[in-house]
């Protein structure tokens, strides 16, 4: 038989055991902040109908799916998870409650063009809550209270969390006599990315005067607490009704989100959020590590008018955000604010003599019994062979078992970073490990 | 625009939210169990290049594999989640502890006929353990242990699961003179399917005589205890060695497995279990649940020689076993053996009235703050509404909040099921809900 080389993809990530368990935990804690909050699971099918995955069609996206025909079916792996919420909402409509508040955790596929830190096949952890026919801003104010708990939880400190409403810019764009606002938008955008001049430059070669492009800056910088901001923003008397709904709007989010009760620190009127995509219509979403500027933003989503017009004629308005957990998880690890080389499922590894083995067994099955986290090394070897195997999975704690210890139920229980040993009997060892 | 109609291709499980919380609980205590006894998680790519994943070639297989190009790269999605086992083992040997127990819990894809309880994506729940070079007979009895903590936990009261040895048919077979044992052993599985006679007819067709069919039978069908089999194995002295070492084998097994302490009435060793794959080589393992055996083999498995002989020359045995898991809880739910209609991620659901919902938001927030799994309605609407989407939800219990009880801080808790009211406090409503 010829041997092939095993390998994977380029593009796609695969974790070593280790990394796999840290992996895992973050995604358990943005689950249970999810759920925690009302938002229930779902977990569509990775491959959908073209015509109903690309129903939207054209642009970028669509160069970057993976298509192909079985039989006669022309099918598609999902690309994200909203064309899959709005899919699922109008096919099972009539089965759902509205306010459908829904989290999916899942694989999506871009046939991007492979470079650090950027995967062909990535998790995304989406919440989003969608309304029939309307919904109202409570909504708007429960996303960003979901991500200060699901960041506080993971064990951020410093995290900022930019909140701003699409209608703020597009009614004061509009005030300036700039209709069609996405190009404008697009550029504010980049401002922390490329600067105040770059910015003007692409205003103005959008087609805006230079006196508007430089108001747009200043307008977009406008900082402080947000009570400050929201003041600022009333100080302007600007008389466009989109302005003025979007003032409203971000005014009642930010009491919503003070009824809920988090951090005033963790979150911040930022009018530079645009949030690229056109899709967005209201309160937009971008969180950054105060910390870690570089990585960008870890979290960012907002409120649309309409989920799902391309399967349904009803209007199904929503808001949500999205976490881009593989991308995420690799920052963070190549930045070293997470440490994968001390993680072991296990706080304590039993290790039987050759001749102890069964012994060794109803030790750990009895420890197991009371909710220890333990593992056992059932190799015939010599001891030597199995304390490598001890460092090399990283538990914390060894037990030898041989003859004295099966007599006296008493062991020696050895820290393997310290090296450092203590005797323990079987009761004290529950007491000190149990979950 | 043109609205698509939404619709997921033929045999593609998608769940309600209630459902899925029920498959997620389900999910969730395979994997507990699977991480107690020690393995740990990987999460490889859906996405295989197809010289890898099918480096083995041919069969039935390979016809319902999902294989497509992107760009000049031939790619296809997983079948199972033993190749890329193997595939991953080879790859990461050098950075992997052995032996080497994992577990996997992920969707799958083959594109079968597409029929009731048969899906094209499904989860498979797998653990094996694999060797380098060589792996003692203790992880032969540790699979059982983790069936049987694991349909323990599932709520199973009544289940078998059946061991058995393939060294014993073959050295049985080679007694009688067969020497190529594939098409018997596929026959002697089909028993309980086919029954005896069909089974006799079967062995006959494939060359053996009907004399050796039926001691073949009256082999398989030896029953009795696990200590009342072994004896009558002993006790037909047959000389072949195969068989002397899987008489050997299972009853080192049978003793490590009563050194973990399972019921001795939770397994058996039964003849009869062959499983149908030339891929396994000794122990073999299928569970059945006694009050349904319609439903056939819910946990198959077994050890093998050598796991990834297309990818390296060097030996690597493992053990293990999978559960289908989509399978079986679409079984369950046929057969009414698990019932989602209760199921809610929430004890509780505040309903505001309508000028009371920044206060109706300050208590959701305290009693999640308190642990306490609860939800708040905040839209605008009649209470009817309201009402209605508590009774949609299945939540059990139900607060009104309007400006008596802001006052009194003092609440009506309904009952969603008996009807029944009674009034609770704040540190009550904590007592009684917290998690």
């Amino acid at each position: 038989m010829s041997i092939v080389k095993p390998s994977t993809l380029p593009g796609f990530m695969e974790l070593l055991p280790q990394d796999q368990i840290l992996f895992n935990e973050i995604r358990d804690i943005i689950k249970e902040n999810y759920e925690k909050h009302g938002f229930l699971p779902i977990d569509t099918p990775v491959i959908e109908k073209s015509e109903v995955l690309l129903a939207k069609g054209g642009g970028e996206t669509e160069k970057q799916i993976y298509r192909f025909e079985k039989g006669s079916t022309d099918m598609s792996l999902r690309f994200d998870l909203t064309v899959p919420l709005a899919r699922y909402t109008v096919e099972h409509f009539n089965e759902l409650s509205f306010p459908f508040k829904r989290y999916q955790i899942g694989k999506v596929y871009r046939g991007e063009k492979a470079q650090k830190g950027r995967f062909r096949e990535f998790y995304q952890c989406d919440i989003d809550t969608i309304g029939n026919g309307e919904l109202s801003l409570v909504n708007d104010a429960e996303i960003p209270v979901v991500i200060f708990h699901t960041f506080k939880d993971l064990g951020f400190s410093d995290f900022t969390i930019h909140i701003n409403n699409r209608k703020i810019l597009k009614g004061f764009f509009s005030s300036l006599n700039i209709e069609d606002s996405t190009d404008a938008l697009r550029a504010v955008d980049k401002l922390e990315k490329i600067g105040e001049e770059a910015v003007i430059e692409e205003l103005v070669a959008s087609g805006i005067d230079e006196e508007s492009a430089k108001k747009i800056i200043e307008f977009i910088k406008i900082d402080g607490s947000v009570d400050e901001v929201i003041e600022s923003l009333r100080d302007l008397s600007i008389e466009d009704e989109i302005f003025k709904t979007g003032l409203s709007e971000i005014t009642e989010v930010i009491g919503y989100i003070r009824d809920f009760g988090i951090d005033e620190e963790s979150y911040k009127i930022d009018l530079k959020i645009a949030r690229g995509l056109d899709y967005y219509t209201g309160t937009v979403y971008e969180t950054t590590l105060d910390k870690y500027p570089e990585i960008g933003s870890v979290c960012s989503g907002g409120r649309y008018d309409n989920l799902a017009s391309n399967y349904t004629d009803m209007v199904l308005p929503g808001v949500g955000i999205s976490i881009g957990l593989s991308r995420l998880f690799y920052q963070l690890n190549e930045a070293k604010i997470i440490e994968s080389e001390n993680k072991s499922l296990f706080d304590l590894l039993i290790i039987p003599m050759d001749d102890c083995i069964s012994e060794g067994i109803k030790l750990v099955s009895e420890l197991r019994e009371k909710k220890v986290r333990v593992d056992i090394y059932t190799e015939f070897a010599k001891l030597k062979k199995k304390f490598k195997f001890a460092d090399q999975t990283a538990v914390p704690y060894v037990i030898v078992v041989g003859e004295n210890e099966i007599k006296n139920r008493a062991y020696s229980l050895k820290n393997m970073k310290s090296g450092e040993q203590v005797e323990i009997t079987f009761d004290e060892l529950v007491e000190k490990f149990k979950g």
